[in-house]
Formats: structure tokens, C-alpha cells, sequence
């Protein structure tokens, strides 16, 4: 008689953004008339960019012809990509990641939530606190994290690194040693960020106590302040301790694309294994590749057209993270984020709990946006805005909000 | 200290498909003169149906517009396509599948591979033997399958069920009962299948014994007999019992495309619990959708143009696995499969082992198959060649094996 993963009913609720999606289409069937404005899931709105289409009609006309057409994909992915990857996103910056260290996946979701497949059970987990779901989620089905308390919210076998006001929504060293650590810089939910010479430090700290840390570029692209790393790559000594993910959601708007990355040094051992070779492993067995067409079209992204078109596609949505930020400044709020970030953090407004904010928002301005709650305790009393949406429809969220 | 999931260690060598192209690399990197054929792996050689092709253009440009842009897929998959799944491969045959049972995925390898994180790390597993190593490798990486045995080449918590000569290649039920059945039918790698009569006896042992069926049904196109099954749910008292994953790889072509889906019903508990919803959280947690694009060529599989040019696509390869079984028997080998799949399944000559034949052909012939041994030990002295090359390829394989 088989049964079932119990670990996976230990999961509280379900995931938070299909949580959000189905209360707002609860609002909307309800109220058809009313022109909700979604600035909640970190969805993209503008259209791919020019070479990047211009890419993918090309290989989806290579897919025609039994001359061109191709099948499987190479396990790590295609060459022409893995060497774009480490030409522009890591020799570009000094940082020395070799073609077969870069392992081009469906996405960071995804990579994100099978990472700590390579790891004991009896490992423990750091995470920031708010954070992105999908890192504690992960580890709950695997069953990494003991058991949930629904008075604090929290597992009872993960380590909280509270990012609060009080510490500029940036993590400290945790009191106990972890063996895992999830830094996703800069951040998601709260859209700050450290220094490079900070992340540093934690690949030091990360040296010296033997963890390991799972680095989450995704937000990499929006980064404005030099002082900032590009990749965890820049520090001495990450290539013995880090595993670094990136997407192409945020930097290109590959949300409905689906195309991502992993790197994994092969410098980056336990012992005698290595964990490039074990993710390889992972990768040969459970996945089958990025199809053809999108690697085709992640390559694009690296071209001297798509570089120029994605680098006003970023500034545009950076102008919607200022009118944000400012909007809300103007009208009371405190705020934080959307510097190096696509991301605005506000605390809510007369102690309102996060899911209360929420649903004054959807309800009195039709605004969807993100309950800080919902990115873990330390999140409660904060709430999530997200620069993807279309600058008109930014801007108007801006003036129903203002007139709250 | 961090520490690794330790039973990655016990995997016996890499995965066999990276292995026999590894192979081949360093023959044709040797032998750079040489016109090798690849009958190999399982991948498909013919360009994808201009429906499809058209079909993915339009999705393109789509992408282009803010007005029609897609970012983030539903978390089941886009409803156009479960739709057209739940109509043309389940009520078509008279299956009452749901558009809210069906999870699109990025293709039947993943799927298969990532299904049982949703069981116990204490149930075990019953496979065929040959088999296609995803299945056990995914549960060797799980730590469900004891120890590894060299000299057996078997694990010590794997239920074999050997298909061989003397059973017509068909599993028989285990002697101890199994909590978990992988049933891939029609079969990879024999080529073999079993009647909808025999597949029946499977549901009811399973649902007499209490185990759960995973029944993978990636090259259900190429059914040609009349009594054999299109899909489990076409059985009495499926749903309670099985789990069925399909591709698109095989009836349309899509190995580089990468698409699939899973079947989890409702009616599928185990106790109180929803398998469904189960899978439903993984999905959501753990995976961002199929790209957009190619969900919508999955649609055009299902347009009567689409199911008009791969009925064409499956004749073509079909035509191939005629002209390798009868090509084999003239040469004087013993051959199976190829009737209800594109796999053909034959007995090395003069009891060479798989892999001496693997070389043997590889060198003699420039013809690349897979040696069975790879698929476990009951296909020791045998070899699979796939149906997918072109069919000069197939004709020219056939004439150099002849003259050998």
C-alpha cells in the first residue's frame, strides 16, 4: 500500500501567488466593471524585445527544415548560449566561470526549488526573512525544515534572518551556523540590497563556517549603485562556496519564456565530491532541456541589438519603480527598495496587517499588490509593489492610490 | 558543515544517454572521415509539421505587442491546451479526464522523474527490466532503492519485473507486492506491449493490492493493433489507481520543443488525500509553466492540419521500424517491438554482450543503437535501435548491417 510525502502536508495554505491570483479573480468576476490594476506577482508587461523575436522566428523556421531542425539539446544546454552566458554576464565583470560551470535551465524557479535536492536531509536551512516562498517551500516538501507554527509563523528547524526596518531589510549573520544560506541580492520582497564589500564578508563567513550559499541574481539587471556586485562571482574565494542562479525573467521579460541559469564552480566541493558534477547528474536525469527556439532567443539577449533594447526595457521599468517610490512618499508612505530593484517595500499604513492592506487596496483603489506577510513573519505590517506594470497604468495606480 | 544528499554517490556511472554520446564524440572526433548513423537515443530527425511551425510564428509575434504579450503562465497550464487534450486524447476514447486532471509540463522525462517526490521515501518501487533509467535513477537519487550491486547490477529495494524472451517481453505482477508500478506501454526499449484485456488485470491488481500505477505512455501514437489501449483510463477503476504521463516529443516531434503532460484524477486519494492537489502544490511551488509559445504549438498537435501532417510523421517513422525489423530478420537476427512502437529490440549475435555490440556496430558499421544492458540487467544481449532517423538513413543503417 503506498503512501504519500508527508512532509507535503506540513505545507501551510497553498503558494502565495496562487493564492493572490485566486482572490482577484474572485474580485474581478465579481465586479466585472472595475479596471483592476496588477502590480502584485513580479509579472512583466512590456513585449519581448526586437532581436529577441527576430531570433525566435528564425529558430522556430530552423525547426522546419530536417536540414536544421533539432532535437534534444545538449545536457548542459547549447554551447553558443553557455558562452554568451560567460562572456557578457561573468569575463565581462572579471569574474572567471567557464562554459561548463553554467548549466541553462526552464528558469530560476525552478532551479531555486531543486538546488537543495543536492543536499542532506539533515542540512539546515538560513533564510532571509521576508522571503521568496519557493526557498522555505522547497525544503518543507523535502522535508528540511521540522515542524510549522502557526502562532509564529515559522518552521521549527529553519534559521530567520529577520530583514527589518531596523537593520535596513538587510540580513546578518545568524547567532547558529547554518549549512545552507538562500541570499537573493537584490532582494525580493523588500528591494534593497548590500554592498559589495558586505557580500564579502558573507563568503568569508560562508568559508570559514563551512556553508553553502545559494546566491538568486535574478534582479541583477536592475542594479544602479556601483558599489554592487553584478554576480557573488566578484568576491574572493565564492567559487569554494557559492552556487549562483540567474533568470531572464526581470533583465529580458522572459516570464511566459521560460529560460534560466545555474552556476556551479567546479571548484565548489564537500570533501572529494563536487557538486558540479552532481548537478550535472541531476540535470542528464530529471531534465531534458531548454527548448531550442528559447535558447535561440536567450542568446539574443546578449547581442549588441538586444543589449541596447533591454537596457531601455530595464530604464522603463525603473521609471515606474521612482514613480512609485515617490508617489507613495508623496503620499505618507514609507518606503524602501526600488533603487537597485524593480521592487517597492511600504510599511502599511495604521498598523493595517499586510492581507488587510491588501484587500483595502484591491477593494477602494482596484490595485493588486503583494502582502508582505506572505513572504514569511518578519513581513507582516509590510507590502510589495512591483515596477512591471505599464507606466500609464503606474501612474494611475499612483494617483488612485494618492487618493485613498 | 553542509552535507550532500549521499545518495547521489550510489548512482553507478552517468546517465546512459550522455554516456553513449560521449562515445560517439570521441569516435567521430577520431574518425572525423567516417558518415556515422544515429539510431540511437530517441530523438526525432523530421522538421516539425508546418501547422505547428505556423502556429508557433503567430505565438512569436504575439510577444511582440504589449496588447497580446504573455508573461506568467496559469499554474496548470493554459487552458486552450488542457482543453484540447481533455477532448482529443481522453472523451474522444470514451475517458472522463477533467482540464483541471491534466498538468502540462516541459516534457515526460521531468515528469517522470519528479513524480515520486509526492510518495513516501519508504515505499517500493516495481519496474520493469529493461527500463528507461529515469525511473529508477530519480528513486536511486531519493534514497529509495538500497544498495547498488555491481555483479547483479540491481538494487537491493527495487522490485524487478523482467521482461525476456520467454515472457514476449511483457511484465508478469511481482511476487512481492509493489507500492509504486512504473508501466511504460508501449514499451521503451522493447517495443512491446500488452493488450487493453492484460492492461485491465494490472489496474485491478493495483487497486486490489493498493499500489499506485505510473503509467507512461510517451509512444501511445504508434499503436497500430486494434486491442491495445490508448491511455490506462480506458480500464474500469483507473482513476483510483493511476497516474498517467504523456509526450509530445514522439507523436509530434517536440524533443527539442519540450512539452508534455500528467494525469493525476481526483479520484485518485490516498486515504483523505488528493494526489491531484498534491501534485497541483508541487506544481506551483517548484515549476513556472511550459513557455507560452510552446504550449500553443502543443494546440496546434490537436488542429485537424496538425493531426493531419503527424498522422504522416508517425507513418514515416513507422515505415522505418518495418524496414529495420524486416532488414534484421533478413540478416538472420532475432527481432521484436516495432509493431506498436518505434523501437526495435533485437538479441545480439553469437552472445556478445550489449556494449561489445554497441562498439562492434558503432566501428564495423558507423551505426549507433543503445546497448540494452543499459536499461538494466534483463536486457544484457540485446540492443535497441529507434525508428527516428530519416528513412535514407534507415535504408543505408540496414544495407551496412546486412553486408557486416
Amino acid at each position: 500500500m503506498y503512501q504519500v510525502n508527508d512532509n507535503y502536508q506540513k505545507l501551510p495554505g497553498s503558494y502565495l501567488f496562487s493564492n493572490i491570483a485566486k482572490k482577484v479573480q474572485a474580485y474581478t468576476a465579481a465586479n466585472p466593471d472595475k479596471n483592476v490594476i496588477r502590480l502584485g506577482i513580479g509579472d512583466v508587461t512590456q513585449p519581448l524585445a526586437p532581436a529577441i523575436i527576430e531570433a525566435m522566428h528564425r529558430a522556430v523556421d530552423e525547426m522546419a527544415s530536417a536540414e536544421t531542425f533539432h532535437g534534444y539539446a545538449p545536457d548542459l544546454g547549447y554551447e553558443f548560449l553557455r558562452k554568451a552566458i560567460a562572456e557578457n554576464d561573468y569575463a565581462a565583470r572579471g569574474c572567471d566561470i567557464a562554459a561548463d560551470e553554467i548549466f541553462v535551465s526552464d528558469g530560476a524557479k525552478s532551479d531555486s526549488a531543486n538546488i537543495q535536492e543536492l543536499f542532506s536531509v539533515n542540512n539546515k536551512i538560513a533564510v532571509c526573512d521576508p522571503v521568496y516562498p519557493v526557498y522555505v517551500d522547497s525544503n518543507v516538501m523535502a522535508g528540511r525544515t521540522g515542524t510549522y507554527d502557526p502562532a509564529t509563523e515559522m518552521w521549527s528547524n529553519v534559521i530567520y534572518m529577520p530583514c527589518t526596518r531596523e537593520n535596513d531589510f538587510v540580513p546578518e549573520f545568524p547567532k547558529e551556523t547554518p549549512d545552507i544560506i538562500y541570499l537573493c541580492l537584490p532582494n525580493n520582497p523588500t528591494g534593497t540590497t548590500i554592498t559589495k564589500a558586505r557580500l564579502q564578508e558573507w563568503v568569508d563567513y560562508a568559508n570559514r563556517s563551512g556553508a553553502l550559499i545559494i546566491y538568486d541574481g535574478a534582479y541583477e539587471a536592475y542594479i544602479s549603485e556601483e558599489d554592487v556586485a553584478h554576480s557573488i562571482y566578484e568576491c574572493q574565494g565564492a567559487k569554494t562556496c557559492a552556487i549562483e542562479l540567474k533568470s531572464f525573467s526581470k533583465n529580458a521579460g522572459f516570464t511566459g519564456v521560460r529560460l534560466g541559469y545555474a552556476v556551479v564552480p567546479k571548484e565548489l566541493k564537500c570533501g572529494e565530491i563536487s557538486l558540479r558534477d552532481m548537478w550535472a547528474r541531476r540535470h542528464g536525469t530529471k531534465f531534458n532541456g531548454a527548448p531550442y527556439i528559447i535558447q535561440r532567443a536567450g542568446e539574443a539577449v546578449y547581442s549588441n541589438e538586444g543589449k541596447a533594447q533591454l537596457k531601455q526595457q530595464v530604464a522603463y521599468y525603473m521609471r515606474n519603480a521612482s514613480t512609485i517610490k515617490e508617489g507613495l512618499k508623496d503620499a505618507g508612505y514609507e518606503v524602501y527598495g526600488g533603487v537597485n530593484a524593480p521592487y517597492i517595500w511600504l510599511k502599511t499604513p495604521e498598523n493595517m496587517s499586510s492581507w488587510d492592506f491588501f484587500d483595502f487596496l484591491l477593494e477602494k483603489a482596484n490595485v493588486v499588490g503583494t502582502p508582505g506577510s506572505g513572504f514569511g513573519p518578519s513581513g507582516e505590517g509590510y507590502f510589495r509593489l512591483t515596477a512591471f506594470g505599464s507606466y500609464e497604468n503606474t501612474v494611475a495606480a499612483l494617483e488612485r492610490i494618492k487618493a485613498l
